[in-house]
């Protein structure tokens, strides 16, 4: 049951799609302050906390506090409040009952979860006008079904998008990127994108090509696609300030563009230097800003991924202006601490946060109307809005076809629209676990089309690292290795254990039957993929502290190495278990484990996946290079049968939208004796192995 | 067996005190290429390298890469490769040997264990000169005992130095002091030390205090002593450039501060603004300086932490002007992203570095004679020095007395000296499990008087965060619990549950004589007071992957809780050991787990404490406020005897340094009928628990 309130007096963030009625206050559970508006309730002893979706720390977020703010932010330390995403929707668990709070205000809003006193939780909303949603359920699996019915079906891209992408800032020009295709293709090793980072642009403005390092985009693309591969580039946020450039000249023509407080068009700088950031809050800019993605897909490509959306500023000119000013203070002076901080500050602030966010303006619509709002007021609805511009833009430009899409900056809702990466993390073992970490807390919050960036972002990844990284990586839906200019190469072929690594990939293909079904059964039933261990095994206090297992789908559990130099880890098995140590595709030991705890051996070049009893994992031989040269007709299955194993395979041609129909189901019955049987529309012949 | 080789024209340190012969080149093991000079031995599989002192990463430093270069850096994160210290001693491990290595220069010195090939080890001195030290044993200990041997037997504290310290930057006055005291007190929670950072002093000149806000230094440092509190005043590099300030004064006219390239005295700066650096290379210098602290011992003061001595620096003054100049050049300019960087670094890297390092100059006496040196060359031995002018100054000051002493920046040698602490960790649960790992690192090179700071000190801590890592803490030579300004206050007593921290502390002092006996018998014996499990039991090849367990002392193994939320965890116990589930000083429970694997509940208020087979661990009542009112004379045990144990009990006055009387020794026999069997010295009575 969902019961919605109003508290002062709420902007419409078209987060919700299904609206429900206002109940009268006072809401339940809470205890409401005003000044700022404040939401509080007890969290018992052993009460767990899950959700928020993007931010540090475990699955559970007991124990820290939270603010949502996107932000561009490259420490993903422990002690951050905020990432890219803006993602106000936790529930509260106990072994008694569940309930999930939404609160739906684009402002700062900010999540005490047990920090300044354990036994409390609230929730201060900044502006103090916000719809809050609350929500009770059953189980964990009812509260996230029921929230998703409130603000949509999550995004599904094309079945390609589920293969390996190969990305890093710094593929220079046509060249590079025919030498990463080449790298893995001579090798044998599959391969589905090779993302394009912001040097294939002219002088970084979005909708270009750099005619001297790209010469020919679309033979480029044909070429790449012909061998499976597809080319995905980034778009930013900001338009570059440039006479000539029609995007830039659109959009000051048009009057498209945030606008400052004299309502000139507002100046922040990013890549390109100085930009002005489309308003896609407005209707009409979010027309006009998605259909310029038309013009890369001319030239034959068929996905993109949105970056700095938050939006990230260097610094709005205002502030540098102000920081240059204020140098000349600091001259000849003899700077004791706090003069030299103020100094080093002064160039490092002028850009992200609330020192540049008051500075711009909106036009957003609101009950069909255009109301100007201040950037602050609705900051965390900008990333979200720009991947809606892509989204509708591409009902029309490929119409009854998916696209790939995925955004940095987001807000809920924006699952609607795409997925999200988890950011820039960095080539840390920690950022492995907390890559799990989120997967639950993401699926939670209606993102399924997520991952990391394999092997860290910033810094130097070493060998082990991204042995392991891409050892659960190979389970995520988007599976992207990328780093950042300046760190150490991370293409999996550069490295002496290439042939491990290409054994993994194999292992991903193989698996594919089963993580798209288990995919877009989730995203048609809002249902939740990663999950915390508690969500399946409410009654069992131990599999509530587990941190660094996971479910993933109906059959599975996974048990990544997230230590250096670890040859294998505790597991906690809430129930018996059948764990498959995969070596590549086709090659694998079985061992059948009693509830409980236990030491597994993991070696560099094994995936250890856990099969849960009586369920079944369809797999594919593995052997293709790309998604859609795997053969998904021909399956086999991974069992694990006490009595007997039921499982509802879902498949499609990957490309087109009509998802609903009876024919994509196909029904497995295995029973103990080995008896298989397969009812469905589908050509599926199941091999039991 | 220790073989020495010398390579390039090595300087003296000042790291070894017991010279060897030089060996005849080609050194065994390792092969030697030039330019710049590296070190190279392969890494078989499954070999571990310990040591390298204070770093980040696991105990096992296999599978990253490391610089020496004494550094002041707040973020401890995994991509770090260097922190405050420069110990460049590792040692290889393998089931069939294990050897040493030392690389006794005073430049940047790189260590790549396995990061760049992960069966590849070398070292790269950047000097092309050093004495290498290549040390042969049957064990890691025996190894360890004889580098030891070279280097110098460790620091020994006063007693009461082992007692609970309570520190933050931001206590501004006598007043705060006073009421940290009384916060303690009042309480009846135990407290041995109040530290005093950098606001105790007049504009934060070295040697002077604030006569506003601390008036009467030596009233209120007998005050708090009858209490049983000590004051321990920190110590900063740099001396503030102040005419009338009669250090400053001493220095440039005896002309012992570090120089620039024309002569004259280098200005950096520092917390006081503008500052020159005693010149501790320089033997006159090095006196002078270490006099001074006699001005706050004749005010009752009997320890110092010394800061700040990597040197850290904010800004060179030929830096900062150089930044003011090229500022210019970026004002009214379109900034693309590199412009924008460089502007962005123009204020942000003025001070530490190589940036500054090549801009000073030391008189370094080498072989009787003063050389002049640069900076850059001799990097990392000036927080050592800096310790030894106070440590030296200190036989004279206070003969035959103990003083309480520890540093930021060190050196190998620099254990001879004083203590260090771990560095401006942050309330991170990831640096919990550091501040363990970095106990088995730095004991290993000499450092057996440190610990990190409990609870964090940049960040804010959570009560669960405070409560496992003082759980922790209670075990750490170094007890000291500190933070940053404008964190959340850390002081025990502020938290709800005060009473469990109360009894917390209780546990320490409860512990003291064991712990007391293991430091002094590690001291005194060139041993190790904390271990990697894979010490003791070197055929276990699962003891060798544990990185969140410790071995403390002869008898036991430590198993804290690093994760946020949970209420237990996975323990690997190499053979039978007693779990001691510590509550508070006089109660506990018992229980006898087998060798393996465990899943062990540990709730907030409990310390898991485990003992090895024919093991005692001596206690005391643990009732006292301060190490020196517990009662040490009237001991019991805990025990776990399965025939017969022994145990060697090590206590003296705890201030004079005649260490090595007979009569601090008192031999116990316990045996598993209960028959107790006390032979030595002094009055020792022990009824069995």
């Amino acid at each position: 049951m969902i019961c919605k309130y109003r508290f002062g007096t709420p902007l419409e963030t078209g987060a919700v799609v299904a609206p429900r009625p206002e109940s009268p206050l006072p809401m339940p559970r809470f205890t409401v302050t005003e000044d700022p508006l404040t939401l509080s309730c007890p969290l018992p002893e052993g009460a767990a906390v899950y959700g928020l979706g993007e931010n540090v720390r475990g699955m559970n977020k007991r124990g820290w506090h939270y603010e949502s703010q996107c932000t561009d932010i490259p420490h993903h330390s422990e002690d951050k409040l905020s990432l890219y995403g803006a993602h106000n929707f936790f529930l509260v668990s106990t072994e008694e009952e569940v309930f999930g709070l939404f609160v739906d205000d684009p402002g700062v809003v900010h999540f005490d979860i047990g920090y300044t006193r354990s036994d409390l939780l609230s929730v201060t909303v900044k502006s103090g006008d916000a719809w809050v949603y609350l929500i009770e359920g059953e189980t964990e699996a009812d509260v996230a079904r029921q929230f998703r019915g409130l603000v949509g079906r999550s995004y599904i891209p094309p079945k390609w998008a589920f293969g390996y992408g190969q990305s890093r800032w710094g593929y220079r020009s046509e060249e590079d990127i025919r030498a990463v295709a080449e790298g893995y293709r001579s090798r044998r090793m599959a391969l589905d994108a090779i993302y394009l980072d912001i040097d294939y642009m002219e002088r970084f403005k979005d909708f270009t090509v750099n005619r001297e390092t790209f010469p020919d985009l679309k033979a480029l693309a044909a070429d790449l696609k012909r061998d499976g591969i597809h080319l995905v580039p980034i778009i930013d946020a900001g338009v570059k300030i440039e006479t000539g450039y029609d995007v830039y000249e659109q959009g000051v023509e048009q009057g498209l563009f945030c606008t400052d407080e004299r309502g000139e068009n507002f100046i922040a700088a990013v890549w390109p230097g100085q930009v002005h950031f489309p308003d896609v809050l407005n209707p009409a800019a979010r027309r006009w800003f998605g259909r310029l993605y038309g013009r890369l897909m001319e030239q034959g490509i068929e996905g993109f991924w949105n970056d700095m959306n938050e939006p990230a500023i260097f610094y709005t000119q205002k502030n540098l202006d102000a920081a240059f000013a204020r140098v000349e203070d600091f001259k000849g002076r003899n700077l004791n601490l706090h003069r030299y901080w103020e100094l080093k500050a002064l160039f490092n602030y002028l850009g992200d946060g609330p020192n540049s966010y008051h500075q711009f303006f909106h036009q957003m619509e609101q009950d069909g109307k255009l109301l100007r709002v201040r950037h602050d007021r609705v900051h965390n609805l900008y990333g979200m809005n720009m991947t809606r511009a892509a989204s509708e833009a591409f009902d029309e430009l490929a119409p009854g076809k998916r696209v790939l899409m995925f955004s940095r900056a987001s807000y809920i809702g924006a699952h609607r629209y795409g997925g999200i990466w988890q950011g820039d993390n960095k080539s840390w073992w920690s950022h492995l676990q907390m890559n799990l970490q989120m997967m639950a807390s993401l699926n939670l919050v209606g993102f399924l089309y997520t991952g990391a960036d394999l092997g860290g972002f910033g810094c130097d990844t070493t060998e082990d690292l991204l042995l392991r990284w891409i050892a659960f990586g190979i389970f995520t839906p988007l599976m992207r290795n990328h780093c950042a200019l300046g760190t150490r190469e991370q293409e999996l072929y550069r490295y002496p254990r290439w042939e491990t690594f290409r054994d993994l990939l194999s292992l991903r293909y193989m698996l594919l039957p089963y993580l798209y079904s288990e995919y877009m059964k989730a995203a048609l039933t809002d249902g939740l993929m990663f999950r915390p261990l508690a969500f399946d095994y409410r009654g069992d206090a131990r599999a509530r502290e587990v941190e660094d297992q996971i479910l993933l789908g109906e059959s599975a559990m996974l048990a990544p190495v997230c230590q250096q130099n670890a040859t294998g880890r505790h597991v906690y098995l809430p129930e018996e278990m059948k764990l498959i140590r995969l070596r590549r595709a086709g090659e694998w030991t079985e061992e059948i484990l009693p509830a409980g705890d236990h030491y597994i051996p993991v070696a560099l070049d094994e995936v250890p996946l856990f099969l849960r009893p009586d369920r079944l994992v369809p797999i594919a031989a593995g052997d293709a290079d790309c998604v859609m040269r795997e053969d998904f007709d021909h399956l086999s299955l991974l069992s694990f049968v006490r009595t007997e194993a039921e499982y509802l395979l879902y498949d499609d041609d990957g490309e087109s939208r009509d998802y609903n129909q009876q024919s994509h189901y196909t029904a497995i019955r295995l029973n103990a004796g080995g008896a298989l049987t397969v009812a469905g529309s589908q050509t599926v012949t199941l091999p039991e192995r």
